[in-house]
Parts: structure tokens; C-alpha cells; sequence
């Protein structure tokens, strides 16, 4: 089958990768759509180590498994848990210990024909929400667990760092609980898709201090200074950039102003796909199109420009 | 009047400071007991940047003032706020951004046979709580902060990083809301310290993982980087060490596990007058001794030694 393969040094497109098989409590879904985020990126540039096929944003067909779900269009979570440890039984098993994570951590991923995962990491798709909007169900239920982080903020004024596709989904995930949201746009195409969300933009220069809740989404190490700069004493920074890099920061701000700085990383996907099919999150402005996977590294590589937003994957052609 | 006053190079003690007066809202507290805090020995290397009579712990009796507190015992919250401004209106006074803070940040502290504070800071002692066990209200206040900052987690698995005055605190407060406290001890005086307080200590070489809340109470930037190998994912770091220094910390485990990292300075005096009138906490065994404020130079190097613990100044002599 075709797939995009990387090896530590080099990504392959190949059409020749052996098709995955069912495994005890898996499935295999052929993939329809896959986008491509940021942290593929970052894989490129050694973050995790990662080696085999790319990939964990997908919707897909089932094509083997269980005969209730074979025919079904399907996303699925990309943690794959023990369910035995202490952190599975403790209902933690995003963080199980020895996990594996599709297309991240000793997993292939959903740039490919085919992909297996266990079957209850499925969730069935439902009718109203297509192809293109079930494919953002991972980074939508992302931007979702930031403000389930911070419900005691609800309502607050909120800053958003970073205005590319996670920021975005964040900025408005904030606005629909009530929040008062500003977006941080540097370029004039970020602040004009900001407007077109309904969200109101603001450039670098002209941030105000003192929000209660700011979200650092820049995937940047520059991130957290603007926020422990902007957020007010008793706030919270919600930081959703695993940049690879050391924060050479002095924390003593964060102390004296006892502000709460809360790591965040995906969400569940429940909520995202209700959030999707009840149209609290549009993403349809945040897609810069769909190419053929025999494409995907001319894809991968737009996605890396600045102000790229999202890309998706087509196994199909 | 005698004080030791910090001038940015020498700290001396002088025996004609000028005496305050009272301002308006201002009332005059002879002190009778004052205690020495890491923070002073932080501001002797430079912290804040403060200039004046050290010193924010105290107990003392109000000699000027408004009638129904003249000859009263007394303590006193160590922020001077403006109480105008939107953080002071919001009930965020502790952080109102043009606040002094006694001894630290433009206002004389303690270290002095009188002292001046706004007569809204004030706090009558109860009659079962004596001079020593008074003097103790700030460090029990910051340590019971810790506690209402993390109340989700109570009765949880928590590791105390640092067996200082603070440390051991915070693990009595933790203990008494349910938690099942390690405190961590590297030297045998601690150990025997923390058993004698009803806690348990643990060598640092055999501390384990997963714990639902770290405190890193250790005054020192190695402290943040154990925690976050200790927390468990979705766990939290209460961070109690202002260090001056830079953290060159990789942030990245905090966003992968979804740790919150909650910055916590000082709290409320009220709670902790009560916890000391209810014995929820035991600070005699913290006492290293009483000195006169005459000696005071050289308590302030006695307070800087390791597995020191409080040392109080009595400027009655």
C-alpha cells in the first residue's frame, strides 16, 4: 500500500509498505482523510524519536474488525493504552505509561492506505458531520481539554498566543463558554482569518495585560514570556507548545503573582465530534486544501511556511 | 529606636532609627517577637532589590492606633495595598500592583522595636495562641495557601520537596486535610525532625514516582526539575520557591503529562490564626531559639546555615 514513511533522516512516500492485519481487539480503517499537524512537523525535527509511518489525524472506513463497526466511517484517539496499569484502571489512559500514540510513539500512523488501531480507541462519525470537519476531530478536542482545564475561568478575558490553526480552534472553543477572547495575529492573512471567525484580533504590539487566562498556542519558546508578561496575578497559562527546547525563564513572576501554568495536550473526542456536528467550532476556514498522498512531501513541506493552516491527505488520490 | 536595616551592601544594627508615627489608617505595633525567613536571607543577596528595616514575621502589641486595638496583641498581613485599583476592588489585594510589602518591597519591616502598618492588615491574636505560635502566622499562612490552591486534591498521594521551616509545614497542613505525605530529607537532623512532627521522611535517592501533588518548597531551581520527574500525568507542582535564578528547564514533560505548575506566594491570616488556635499545626519544634534584635547580625548567618531552621528576634532584648 502507499504510505509516508519516516526513518529518522529521510520521508518516503512508498507504494509498497505492508498492509497492517487485525490483531486481538484492533481494527483496520481504510483512510479517507488525514491532516497534517504541527507535531508531524516537529517529528521531522527529532521530536520523540519517531520512526515508521507518520500520521495521527484520520477519518476513515473500517474495513475489518468488529461487524458492528465494519462499513462505518470512524475517527479514532490516537493514545493506545494498556488498560491495566494504574493510570489505565485510574481512567487515565491517555497517560498510560506504556502506551504507544499512532504516527508520535512506536506506532504507524494515518498517512497511509490502511492503519490499525484497537477498537476502542473508534468513535463512529456522526451523518452530519462530513469528511473534511471529521478530520479535525483530534486537534478540535485538543482546544477543547484547554478550556475543560480552566473551567473556574469561564467567562474571563482571554488572550490567545498564536494564531495558526491549534490557536484558532482554541480562541473559539473560549468564545462559545463566554469568554471576552483576543487572538494575537502577526500577519495581516492570520488577522483577517481571525476576523472572518468572528474572533477579534490584535497585533503584538498593542496587547493589553492583565487577562485572567492566556493560552500559549505559538509552538514557540518565546510563548511563555508573553504570557507570564500578559496573564494577571491568580491566572492561568494554559501551554499547549511541546517545544523541544529548554525555557531558559526565571519563574519567580509566576510565583509572586501565583499564577497556575497548566500543561495541555489533547482532549477527549466525544465532546469534539458534538462540538463539530453542532457547529460550535468552524474549522472548513481553517483547511488550505486537500492533496493526494503520492504528494505528501511537497504537502508537508508547504505546511512548515509560516501562516500555513491546515493541510489534509487524500490516500484515494 | 533600634532596627537592622539592609541599605543594598552591609546590613547593620542601628540603635537611632527614627520611631514611625501613625499615618492615616496607620497604627504603631511595638514588636515583641520577629522572625527570620529564607526571603530576608534572599534579599541580603539582592532580591527585590529592597532597601530598609528587614523583616515580615511578626508578633507585637499596637502602642498607637485606633482605640479598640491600642494594647492589643496583634499580627499583620505584610501587603500594603492601595485598595482603589482593580486588582485591590477585585479582592485581589495581595496582588495590587502598586502594593509594598513589609520588608521586602517599600515598606520597614519588623526587624525594629516599632513598626507602622495600615490598621486593615492587623489581626488581634487569640489569648490561646502566645507570642511564639503568633509569630509563626505568616509561614502557616503561605503554607495553607498551598492547601486551598490544590483542594481538588485532597486526601491525595503528596510529596513535600524540602524539609525547611516551609516544607515541613506544608506537610503538616497536607497531612491534616487527608493527604498521605512524603516529605523529602537529606540530612538525618530533618529526618528526625519531620518523624518527631508525626510525618514521613524518605532519602532523596528512594523517593518514588506518581504522586498526585508535588511542593517544591526548596529555595533552590533543582527543586522543579525533581517535581516534574515525580508528578504523576494530569498531577500538580506547587511551586513555593522564589529563586532568582533562571530555570533552564525543558517545559516539554509539563505539556505531555498535563501537569499544572501553580506558582504560590503567601496566604490568608485568618486560617492560619485558626489552624495555630486548633493545633492543626505544631511549630515549636520548628524554633531554633529566641535572640536579641542586638544580635541580631548574627542570627541572620546562623538563619543561613543548613537544616536551620526559625530563629526569632526579641528587640525587647
Amino acid at each position: 500500500m502507499q504510505a509516508l514513511i519516516w526513518d529518522g533522516v529521510l520521508l518516503r512516500h512508498v507504494v509498497d509498505a505492508p498492509e497492517p492485519h487485525t490483531r486481538d481487539g484492533s481494527a483496520i480503517v481504510r483512510v479517507r482523510l488525514a491532516g497534517i499537524c504541527s507535531t508531524d512537523l516537529q517529528i521531522l525535527r527529532g521530536y520523540m524519536g519517531f520512526r515508521g509511518i507518520l500520521g495521527h489525524e484520520f477519518v476513515g472506513e473500517v474495513v475489518d474488525g468488529p461487524a458492528h463497526l465494519v462499513g462505518r466511517r470512524v475517527v479514532g484517539e490516537i493514545n493506545f493504552a494498556c488498560k491495566r496499569c494504574p493510570e489505565c484502571v485510574a481512567g487515565r489512559s491517555r497517560h498510560c505509561p506504556t502506551r504507544t500514540v499512532m504516527g508520535i510513539l512506536g506506532a504507524d500512523g494515518a498517512f497511509a492506505e490502511l492503519l490499525r488501531i484497537p477498537v476502542e480507541n473508534l468513535h463512529p462519525v456522526p451523518d452530519g458531520v462530513d469528511d473534511v470537519r471529521a478530520s479535525f476531530v483530534e486537534p478540535v478536542a485538543a482546544a477543547i481539554e484547554a478550556a475543560v482545564q480552566t473551567e473556574r475561568f469561564a467567562g474571563a478575558r482571554s488572550l490567545v498566543l498564536g494564531a495558526g490553526k491549534l490557536g484558532l480552534l482554541v480562541a473559539q472553543v473560549l468564545a462559545a463558554r463566554g469568554d471576552d477572547v483576543l487572538v494575537v495575529c502577526r500577519h495581516a492573512r492570520a488577522r483577517a482569518m481571525t476576523e472572518s471567525l468572528g474572533l477579534r484580533p490584535v497585533t503584538p504590539e498593542l496587547v493589553p495585560r492583565n487577562f485572567d487566562l492566556v493560552v500559549d498556542a505559538t509552538g514557540d519558546v518565546e510563548g511563555l514570556r508573553t504570557a507570564l508578561a500578559c496573564v494577571r496575578p491568580l491566572g492561568a497559562i494554559v501551554l499547549k507548545s511541546t517545544v523541544a527546547a529548554a525555557h531558559g525563564i526565571n519563574l519567580a513572576p509566576l510565583v509572586i503573582n501565583e499564577v497556575s501554568l497548566i500543561g495541555s495536550r489533547c482532549g477527549d473526542f466525544a465532546p469534539a465530534l458534538a462540538a463539530l456536528q453542532a457547529d460550535l467550532v468552524r474549522v472548513e476556514p481553517l483547511l488550505d486544501g486537500i492533496r493526494p498522498l503520492s504528494d505528501g512531501l511537497n504537502a508537508l513541506e508547504s505546511a512548515g511556511r509560516t501562516g500555513a493552516l491546515k493541510l489534509l491527505l487524500r490516500p484515494g488520490g
